[in-house]
């Protein structure tokens, strides 16, 4: 007889119950081909003695063994392995075996886009580490919010938000947004025109999908926001780049595209320009809906930060003007509030959200209903306003600040102009260093960088980066120019002796 | 002088900034060519006293249009509007003005896909709607699941889960879930082979992005889940269906199909077939994870309702026995919380875990990290496991009701077969009548139907539609019999007269 004694191995104290454990390591043995076709099993009575457990539990692991095919029972004969098992090689499994406690490797083949690198960092103890700006996590409302959250679930009537919704978004989110977005930023929509996306990113990704195919042409410039980029790409798109000067990108040199090339679309960050924080000019707004309205084309305006501006009310959004439907105006939260907090919204014609909210459907079915009514109260209720002023007043003085000190401590290295909102400051380094150097230096002084050449995919050599200013304290913040003096300080030495 | 004082209208009760309210109507002016271009403006105490105001308030409006661009200062000649502004078309913008409190028309083209519908559809006041197989949201834990959301924001550390974060998931929900998975449902998964995604839908939509490009072949039963159908279809993927008996898909047909035809994947819900609700046989498991080994492809395995059994254990996932790497399991908690929780995971080897979480990035950039955490303490402090105890054995009585009414009052009619899990019966009709028939009549009865057709997409007349019973307390279950039992009556009686 087989040593089921010696073979199986209980463990009392889990939570997994004894003929599930038991099961498991039958249909092991039966895989191993420890166990052949056709072997009988011993009786429960028997079993159980053999094994020092209840005969319940033996008739539970037969049944559940039976269940899914492993054995047979026969009247009066007995169980038995299954006759109509596939046969299994016994060497296969044994390789395996070693295997099965490591990390799976592909047994198949797929596309792979060697763009896309999955995000892991998390900050370094210790470290100052430099972003393109970003928030400061730590003025977050959040115990605000989670406290809305709560409510908002302790309702009676919460139970039909929580099953299957719609794909355009929670109604009352819609609403709100619909109503505070008219007032706040000129627009003139309806809830028909609005989705809730799950932040700015998903929205650019679900109007790419609609906009692009391969080799259909979008209007980028020629810095662009990074991420945008990459959508573009993984959308089959060609990026045709034009410049941005100090009065955003040339529209100039747009026009003079359409005429001989058919496009898509253009992104636009017009408030403020990623990565280098510059305004698009009234003259080029009006230029650039003139022509997309002549040709047709659509215009992807991301507004990621129109909350922050340090020295004149926001500038209205192209959306405020488009009456040819030529505009996808997107935006979100999580820029204002966290970037936890997915929530953002996609705005244009009728059709187009209707379109959107259709492939939402299989991207991922709808949101989260119950965040959605959270930040619905959290902005009819004036705490996102607060909010805003709040944080507003802070990320002044700390762009402020930076700047001053940038200025007064390092202006022989570097130049930039004062951003006029926003959360970063685009940063010209002097010619004779590069952003790699600098990069590599200040390490010693626990400042890192992320990846510096990122800012040029197109090798221009604008030896310029985002620093963002708006997530340090004042304290970091001389901190983090300290550090970076003493960087340039180490390399302007080293220079003298090449 | 252009009629200023008759031209403007403020209101005083908006939260609009009366200057931002001036500035508005100055830019429509402009475009409208009210204002033309050079035209210069009346001092600041001039407009004032014209508009009834403060002089700052005239001072920040000028110098607001002034940073837009709209109007330039000239010093000691004063404010003109800028003589760089486009030429506008006036007849251009009369006509559009009508247009903008409507909601936009579309100005551009894109890529349109019919088979994409958004969801709207919210239940009936007074009606009784027939499901699919959802949860019953007022068992929701909603409650217990806000207190730990609260709990978890009021953490004096939270603020390092609210900025940017991995587009992986949140590091102690996917090391939770290793452990919770691995214990329940006989996998050896580590950390690295876990995504957290946005619900099952969400680990399909990713997964066919990365297997499907046009014309390649994936493999679905001839009856499937329609949302993974769309989501390969929508990819351009080619489907080829094999035939579904009583055990599940028909792994000999795939077999044949192999030996010809090059696939990429395999779609299956091995534990309950969607739509029929059978379960794929041992003997076929085996044989369809040694094929996929032998021809390398994927099997993509949708486990979308493992947590209800009610005749015995869950069977194990064809993912606990792949020693390949070919599957990719795809679970959430949708279906077992509520579908409003957008958390799910997708399981598979290092390096496709790597690449969905780099295509991630593009589509949604990152999961809500409050709502993971959340989650993490959910399934950690046995909540999850007390939750469906205890909505399994409501469900399991109601799948009783429901079967034993359905088979008492209409066994005349219909034909299925009791389902030892899920939430769904897979409801045969007789060939006398149509679903669509019945849906129709049954709306006198206030019982609404979806659309009946969407499982026989293939239309192989199999005269079947699933029918969900969890999400019924008995009441409603009785009343739910009883209009069909009436709807069918009716329709008998007219079938008399035909």
């Amino acid at each position: 007889m087989f040593p089921y004694k010696t073979t199986f191995t209980l463990d009392r104290t889990s939570t997994q119950p004894l003929y599930i454990q038991l099961s498991n390591q039958f249909i092991q043995l039966i895989k191993d081909q420890k166990l052949t076709t056709k072997t009988k099993l011993p009786g429960s009575r028997i079993m159980a003695k053999l094994l020092d457990v209840h005969r319940k539990t033996i008739v539970a692991c037969y049944e559940e063994l039976s269940i899914q095919g492993w054995v047979e029972s026969i009247p009066k004969k007995g169980t038995f392995i299954h006759s109509e098992l596939p046969e299994l090689k016994r060497r296969d499994f044994k390789v395996e075996k070693k295997k099965v406690d490591q990390p799976l490797q592909q047994g198949f083949k797929y596309y792979k886009n060697s763009d896309l690198i999955p995000v892991t960092t998390r900050k370094k103890e210790g470290y100052i580490t430099i972003n393109d700006g970003v928030s400061d996590a730590r003025l977050t409302p959040v115990n605000e919010i989670a406290r809305t959250y709560r409510r908002i679930a302790g309702r009676s009537t919460i139970h039909q938000n929580l099953s299957y919704g719609t794909t355009y978004g929670n109604d009352k989110l819609r609403e709100t947004l619909v109503n505070y977005l008219n007032e706040t930023r000129g627009l003139r929509i309806k809830k028909e025109n609005i989705m809730i996306t799950r932040g700015s990113q998903n929205g650019i990704y679900l109007s790419a999908q609609l906009l692009l195919k391969k080799d259909d042409v979008i209007v980028v410039g020629e810095t662009n926001y990074a991420s945008a980029d990459l959508t573009f790409k993984s959308a089959g798109a060609k990026l045709h780049r034009i410049s941005v000067d100090k009065c955003g990108l040339v529209i100039e040199e747009l026009e003079d595209l359409c005429k001989f090339q058919q496009i898509k679309a253009v992104y636009v960050t017009s408030h403020h320009h990623h990565p280098t924080t510059v305004t698009l000019s009234a003259q080029r707004r009006i230029h650039l809906l003139n022509l997309a309205k002549q040709y047709h084309f659509a215009i992807l305006e991301d507004d990621y930060d129109y909350d922050f501006n340090y020295n004149h009310a926001p500038i209205l959004p192209l959306a405020s003007h488009d009456t040819h439907g030529n505009v996808i105006y997107i935006g979100s939260v999580c820029k204002t509030v966290a970037p936890a907090f997915r929530v953002g919204y996609l705005i244009a014609s009728t059709d187009f959200i209707d379109e959107v909210s259709g492939l939402r459907r299989i991207v991922d079915r709808q949101g989260d209903e119950l965040l959605e009514l959270t930040f619905s109260d959290f902005i009819k209720s004036g705490e996102l306003d607060a909010h805003i002023r709040k944080v507003m007043k802070l990320y002044k003085k700390r762009r402020d600040l930076f700047c001053g000190e940038l200025k007064k401590r390092l202006h022989k290295y570097i130049d930039f102009t004062i951003p006029k909102g926003g959360m970063a400051v685009w940063v010209v380094l002097s010619k004779k260093y590069t952003w790699e150097q600098v990069a590599k230096e200040a390490e010693k002084q626990r400042l890192m960088f992320g990846n510096v050449t990122r800012y040029d995919l197109m090798k221009t050599n604008h030896n310029a980066i985002r620093i963002g200013f708006a997530s340090y304290n004042e304290s970091e913040i001389l901190d983090l120019i300290t550090k970076l003096e003493v960087t340039m300080h180490q390399l302007e030495h080293l220079g003298k002796f090449d």
